[in-house]
């Protein structure tokens, strides 16, 4: 599998979030053999939870699978950039690679608001813009513009 | 109760950590009518998870018990300042104020490495120093020395 194959993964889990009413955002963790060993989207709604983001469940999920907190040698593929929660939690995980596609001006930690991993928390993972940038984009301004239609 | 007995709260939580062999962190929510409505302690080490801290399990907690992700109205005490990821779920609760004691020179988002509240992330919770600050940076600082010292 190639990046854009895992990008699509995750655009898969952030249609399954959209079916269930939630902002649409899918992530997907590859481990060292470059088998998933992680997935998640986002649950806040549903769940009425404040850390029912993608990325957190994906996180959680491999540990679990790779029996520890420390996700070295993995990489992170999102479709939204992460929020300063869970850009931490990467930076929690010793992720030390980050593909997102869409960007977030208003909640991004990787680059848009600011960029956590330039900071000096001792760890500084690499960051990579897409693949599918404007898929993940459109299905998320879409979302928002008939959310706003609902109002 | 008051601040002090919220903290002691904490610091107790702290210390089942530490007699668990994990950092000794403890965190408590504390809802609008002064009832603790959620709480945690470090669980990193024993259930190998990277999203073990303190604060996220106090903050699950929470939403499950006042049923809903906002936690508009309440308090967090927390005896380690929290690193960015907690921060970030600070943020994403809308928790409106937090009391953090010792202070984290190397993982600090509320003010040591960077203050998180502060940018531009549209909630700015306020800051409260202690109390307790002494014993839960003792509790820290000895549980670094013998872990040292065990090297």
């Amino acid at each position: 599998m190639n990046d854009e194959a895992y990008m699509s993964r995750a655009l898969e889990l952030a249609k399954e979030a959209l079916f269930a009413g939630e902002v649409p955002v899918g992530c997907v963790i590859v481990g060292p053999d470059g088998s998933i060993v992680g997935e998640g989207r986002n649950r806040r709604e549903q769940e009425r939870d404040a850390l029912g983001h993608a990325e957190l469940a994906a996180i959680r999920m491999a540990c679990q699978t790779l029996g520890g907190w420390r996700l070295s040698n993995t990489r992170l593929y999102v479709t939204l950039e992460p929020c300063p929660m869970c850009a931490g939690a990467i930076l929690n995980a010793r992720i030390p690679e980050l593909h997102y596609a869409a960007k977030d001006p208003a909640m991004g930690a990787c680059g848009s608001v600011l960029n956590l991993f330039e900071e000096s928390f001792g760890f500084h993972p690499r960051i990579f813009r897409g693949p599918l940038e404007a898929e993940c984009s459109h299905l998320l301004s879409d979302f928002f513009a008939q959310t706003r239609r609902k109002i």
